[in-house]
């Protein structure tokens, strides 16, 4: 099966979720908007009259004849497939729902950038900004991390199930990835407390696909158009 | 199977989605945390260092011995299981990602008030609360209500899967309820372009049991402390 991956062409974003998993199994997909002509097609999915189940926003996966939207559900469709998830209901399930959480996060930390919506611009919400980062970084960003590494404790690790990897361990690679850059003061702080997570992101770090990808043009770097933003100002 | 619903207890919330579901299929199920000692067991639930899987917040549904959390999650896994879904996997991911938009979009209410975080009160965030809104009721109301109109046109009406009711138009009714309680105004408005979405809630609010439940003292009032808040200065 070859996929194809639909996300906006020029940002990391949600869309490296998927990436993430696809060049960790070394799957065959295409990332449509990042071709020539790609963008367009991505847009007329969304808008087409023809399509009768359009997606709200990117990401989305097609997947032969199907069309799937949000990152955690394309996860949780490729997790078996691609041998990133057991086949079971229960541990599936379960992968599911700390990948939600992870979707509730991302959301947060996007929003610190934009805590009053994403039609403003970043200099008309500066100041708002700043209290919602200060808040993020005190409460939010402890809170979440902190469930992630209970949740690594209990399990026999290193990863979140235990001894083999899954999407859940790739995507929490690329959080701490993401909250280094845009929060290098905080995260070096929060980083003590969290041992755990650390490993696993040095785990992810070094396995042998990653590492290709990480090195390729495939990988987009880091930049002030995606949710993981560097702007000193938010990083206390 | 009795299912045990977890939720925190003076409020819909998101709660209330998974409710409308166990309540329209007549599903046996206790409403822990409104019971004597209930809330302590779900904070217990989160905290306890014997659950290996401990689940991040509300709403969160015992099965058996599977613990599922996040709304739209919990109805993916109940769907099938209540027949508000069908059993094709093509059909059951195209309705998870309907209601994880939805979820996306209840983020988004609830952010009308809370702009800068949960941690902050009301009376703290008001002027931030209202640029907010503003952008709400002109932008993102419009294209997430626009959104479910225009994917009910390509069903084959009048529910968004065709004639059968599924778990998503059980939350549809339940977004249109909580708007007309918190923005009268602007959903009055709102609604002239939506008349497939409000007779998804006519329908809906006419089924038998939805009657029944709606009438019991098992439904919690709106009020100011859920997702959906009276706040006129917030309607325009």
């Amino acid at each position: 099966m070859r996929y194809q991956l639909y996300y906006w062409p020029k940002i990391q974003g949600r869309g490296e979720f998927v990436r993430l998993a696809l060049e960790d199994a070394g799957a065959a997909y295409d990332d449509v908007a990042r071709r020539p002509g790609g963008l367009e097609r991505m847009m007329a999915m969304m808008e087409n009259a023809r399509d009768k189940r359009p997606p709200f926003a990117p990401p989305f996966l097609k997947a032969g004849r199907l069309v799937i939207a949000h990152t955690a559900e394309i996860l949780y469709f490729l997790g078996a497939r691609l041998r990133l998830a057991p086949r079971t209901e229960a541990d599936r399930l379960w992968l599911h729902q700390l990948q939600l959480t992870l979707t509730d996060f991302l959301k947060e930390i996007h929003d610190t950038h934009h805590p009053l919506g994403g039609e403003f611009y970043y200099e008309d919400v500066k100041a708002e900004a700043r209290r919602y980062a200060e808040n993020f970084r005190q409460n939010r960003l402890p809170k979440y991390l902190g469930y992630f590494e209970r949740v690594l404790a209990k399990s026999a690790g290193p990863f979140v199930l235990g001894r083999r990897a899954s999407y859940v361990d790739l995507s929490l690679f690329q959080v701490v990835e993401g909250l280094r850059y845009a929060f290098p003061e905080a995260m070096r702080r929060a980083e003590r407390k969290l041992p755990r997570i650390v490993a696993v992101h040095d785990r992810v770090a070094d396995r042998e696909r990653i590492r290709a990808y990480l090195a390729s043009p495939r990988r987009i770097a880091f930049n002030e158009m995606g949710i993981f933003r560097r702007y000193p100002e938010l990083d206390g």
